[in-house]
């Protein structure tokens, strides 16, 4: 199995580099496991919504040419679904069983996502009624994962 | 302006660390900030429910004693109430405004929380439906108040 996961925009602070290194280190116990950034597009500080709107369709394209067709992607979404931890354990198992092998979870920009990226998803998951920013948002949906193999595993998570 | 953050156990991981020193010095701006450890109450490995409850009780008394009268008391419980980051910067601001001047952050163990810990609390709160690890649920919530300090502040948020 293989799972991706990519992130528009950087990540500034060690301590996320940090995490993610962890992360991806206990994931590689269950898939390969990649953690992408893509370059937010340029934006000039007074942007229109219309220039707002092209750059997020510019990110969306930068990430797409690199989805492959049989790949299962979530999207991390403000408006997306609210779920517990077992069920997005149950959703990488049930899609799993049905023949999917890549699962790639999507973090947009800071300006949001385009709606390209909305379509191009199997599931678009929220993470909280809150906003989080976009770095901490990639630690705590790897952690998810990682706690998602747990579950599915039956194996205790002792953290 | 005092806020307290109170873990129950310990964070390990070198990026939490990083993370919570941080935000102390980010939130150092708006408050005096502590971030305090409290330690795990001891439980053999079978624990029994009634040892489980004795060792949450046990904690909670850890933290009460050092807990005023005066304090305003925000409990992370899986059972609490889901709200949006614009709301939490509003129960600190109107709660600030009748006259709170400590706002305590406590995030339970690994085991729970107690419902003396629960009685003692003036709001419970739960930042997602997804079960986090405790030391970044401390994270998580120290990001929010964070948040909550710059939307009450009217300062744009660059994270």
């Amino acid at each position: 199995m293989n799972i991706r996961f990519i992130l528009v925009g950087k990540a500034k602070e060690k301590y996320y580099k940090l995490a993610y290194d962890e992360y991806q280190k206990r994931l590689s116990k269950y898939a390969n496991v990649s953690v992408e950034f893509v370059n937010e597009a340029f934006l000039p500080t007074a942007a229109s919504d219309m220039q707002i709107l092209r750059a997020l369709d510019e990110e969306a394209d930068k990430i797409l040419k690199n989805v492959k067709k049989g790949e299962y992607v979530v999207l991390l979404d403000l408006h997306g679904k609210i779920i517990k931890s077992e069920d997005l354990a149950k959703l990488i198992d049930e899609n799993c069983t049905v023949g999917y092998s890549t699962f790639t979870f999507i973090i947009g920009s800071s300006n949001g996502v385009s709606d390209k990226l909305r379509q191009a998803s199997n599931f678009k998951l929220s993470l909280s009624k809150m906003t989080f920013t976009h770095p901490m948002t990639l630690e705590i949906t790897m952690e998810q994962v990682y706690r998602a193999f747990k579950i599915n595993n039956n194996e205790r998570y002792h953290k």
